[in-house]
């Protein structure tokens, strides 16, 4: 029975650019920590990303919905945890501020992970064993597929997740082989040239195959010199995706974006402002074969079922701790299955809970082992810190969601 | 010079079942008020409309804008709100929290809004007669059209301002005559089929041509039962407008919107999610010649701009206490003009505000002078609540935006 719920405001100061782009130029990574205390004295931890200032609104959102689960046992739950994401993210005076996005969906993504973290804590397993366990059934019952009737009934979700379980064991193999990941930290915006030169080459050194430049510089002739630097230091087998945090304004996008393509970019990222689907639609239609990725701002499930709807994104970047938590995540990564659309996560949480769940979509529901972001910058505040070895994710094998941070 | 600000949290208890709808069963009509006080002693007042829960967190998010309006002249502000706009929505840590929505979005409204009153009231005229009175230019300065250039340039705002002003003189007479009021109390959703025929008579008898009816039930043959009792009540004359609240998947609404079309509804009114854009355009299509409305919801320029180019909308309600206040809503209101939709604004304020901006809207940008939704609840609380006569809005004249409370 949860006995106990903490909410916790904590913030990390960056040093040197780090964590720098286009639009966010002194961001101090922060987390809105929910935490639910057993009567066994587990705890279960989950968070929602923020860059500062505004994270004690997202706890105060958060401790709305928590308070709400003291008395329960998170096995009834998560037994039918759907019902439950329907109901607090209907909470038909609080939905007003969203419906569904903004401060109040981020608190429910802190809670709907602390739930999930403490869900496997009390079975003694990593996130990802227990997820990929769950019939189709107890999977489908953790999520709300409310308006999403059009694209995704109960039945088809069942149905994708029972066909793509029958092929699992030939996907297991990832997890002693690690999940690949890929470097976002060689060029955050406020580095000089040389500075992402120097990361470059120590990315290629350290293993990886795929690295990340943030651009949607005001100076566009800054963009294209940084991206050639990157391309000709990595060499022609490596995947270099470049980032504009929504920095340009559709024709400022299309004209950039084309002048981007001879060095060949992986993908563009965030070309212009995350609501703006006719934009990106007409931004993708006009720079093929170069792909978009978009996801990092898009709240919830209805958006990406829009986004995935007009065809316009080559990668999703759903992140659990943007839209409201596991669940919508889960709910996103079936759609984008359907849709044949790799999910390739934004990482707010720095990829402790997204390790699971990338396993997961691998594993269960058959999404391609693409790579994951990784950036170190809060390693030492984590009590179970990713472990990246040449290049890839180390399975965690500690039972939980890997979110707990150091007091 | 603004000397002092001030954020209020005012909570407002309705009786009877009024402001329910098939979503928000409960609502306590809730304003975020922030108050810009002048060292001349002149106050400015604004706010954004919340239902209950959370209205505390908008308060906490306006006065984290607010503050740094301290020690500044509002003429100064006003002749460049639109990068003050740019500047504040777009706060670099604080944006995550959105961008462009929910809490602090709903914040931004509440300042911007404080802003506008404030002008007014040190030039000491209503608003809608300082917004008609300004040039294109100074006009377009309080804008921020940023993720509009691929709609609506500088350029191209201008130039619709500029050639509508060229007509005002022949749309003053609304000024005398009022500005056409509905009747949204008609029909709330837990009022018995008695009381929604009873009011529907006074409604009549009060001299309303227009009048709304909340659908949305679970249980469709009550929404049919009540609609066919509004229209037999109202006679064939009168404007009857459905109003589902977002109640329905578009499965769900395709089947139920074809089934009132019957009873020839003037609109109908939020069928789905909000942000659900293709559920819009899908239903649009398959119901003409019935035509849809939406934006209660809405919370930026952006997504306007998609339903606008979506073509899904016969009617935009956008709410300048929902988007980021005053500056946002003309924005929106220029957009509509281009696509010739017209603006029919949700009245969070209770109209308080949006009598001036309709007024607005129709002598300077050109707009149909259609009508503007009446709800009466909150009356008695506004220092100058608006005055409705014989179904019409008499005219404003007291200087501000009509948004003082009573404290």
């Amino acid at each position: 029975m949860i006995k106990r719920v903490a909410v916790k405001d904590r913030r990390f100061v960056l040093q040197n650019g780090a964590g720098s782009d286009a639009v966010h130029r002194d961001p101090v990574y922060s987390y809105a920590v929910t935490e639910l205390i057993d009567d066994s004295g587990v705890k279960g931890s989950g968070f929602a990303f923020t860059l500062g200032a505004g994270n004690d609104l997202v706890c105060k959102a958060a401790a709305f919905y928590a308070e709400q689960l003291k008395g329960l046992d998170i096995e009834e739950v998560m037994a039918d945890f759907g019902s439950w994401f329907y109901r607090f993210s209907n909470e038909q005076q609080f939905r007003w501020l969203g419906p569904h996005k903004g401060v109040v969906h981020l608190a429910l993504a802190s809670v709907t992970n602390a739930c999930y973290d403490l869900w496997a804590r009390k079975r003694g397993v990593p996130l990802w064993k227990l997820l990929t366990d769950l019939s189709p059934g107890q999977l489908v019952n953790t999520l709300d597929l409310s308006y999403m009737e059009d694209e995704l009934t109960k039945e088809e979700a069942l149905a994708i997740i029972g066909d793509e379980q029958k092929t699992m064991e030939d996907r297991l193999p990832v997890l002693s082989k690690g999940y690949p990941g890929y470097d976002t930290s060689i060029g955050w915006f406020n580095y000089t040239d040389d500075k992402v030169k120097e990361n470059c080459k120590k990315a290629v050194d350290n293993g990886f195959t795929a690295m990340k430049l943030k651009v949607g510089s005001s100076n566009p002739e800054r963009d294209v010199r940084r991206a050639h630097i990157v391309r000709e230091v990595a060499g022609c087998n490596v995947k270099v995706m470049l980032d504009a945090n929504q920095k340009w304004n559709l024709p400022e996008a299309l004209k950039i974006c084309n002048a981007l393509k001879d060095m060949e970019p992986y993908w563009i990222e965030e070309p212009t402002h995350p609501d703006d689907l006719y934009a990106h639609k007409t931004l993708a239609d006009a720079i093929r074969p170069v792909k978009l990725a978009l996801g990092e701002h898009v709240p919830n499930r209805v958006l990406f079922k829009n986004f995935l709807q007009a065809k316009c994104a080559g990668f999703m970047q759903v992140d659990a701790v943007r839209v409201g938590g596991v669940s919508e995540f889960i709910t996103v990564s079936l759609l984008c299955k359907k849709y044949g659309i790799p999910v390739v996560p934004h990482v707010g949480d720095m990829g402790q809970l997204h390790q699971h769940l990338v396993l997961f979509n691998h594993i269960k529901l058959g999404h391609e082992a693409l790579f994951l972001e990784h950036i170190p910058h809060l390693k030492q505040y984590f009590v179970e810190p990713v472990q990246i070895e040449k290049g890839v994710y180390i399975t965690p094998q500690e039972p939980g969601s890997s979110c707990d941070l150091i007091e």
